[in-house]
């Protein structure tokens, strides 16, 4: 069994308009150092299958067809694995 | 400077309606390799802040008072020194 932990962005250039109001909300908390905040989404997947690569190849399918959007974001990807 | 990578989930218990939505998606496209699916979203700060231990107080400082919602969420971070 793995879990593969999916981190999915704003691609460069792209507009952060909630990080810009996480920002703003912070800053009028009184957080002056913060300096810059990006958001992202995050997927916590669990996958029966047994072998690595598959489960590499798989994630990196529903990755490309379901989960992102290729034209505003990218995504990385940490696979390992767990006790059934 | 530092940068944190804050983590927020639901915690458990908390029915993830997204995690479901997603998973139902994967599963139509084919892949019943697909046991659970939990969602989350991260936040990465860039903190203009000198000194490890003020940057983490104000990071938990921060998650408790407008990040995170502590009824139906948790969190973690990661802080690490990044160049100016």
């Amino acid at each position: 069994m793995f879990e593969a932990r999916i981190y999915i962005s704003l691609k460069k250039g792209i507009l952060d308009l909630e990080g810009k109001t996480v920002k703003h909300g912070l800053k009028s908390l009184g957080y002056d150092q913060v300096e810059d905040v990006k958001t992202g989404k995050y997927l916590v997947l669990t996958l029966s299958t047994a072998d690595r690569s598959a489960a590499e190849q798989a994630v990196e399918e529903m990755c490309e067809k379901l989960l992102v959007n290729k034209v505003m974001e990218e995504y990385t990807f940490e696979l390992r694995e767990v006790e059934e």
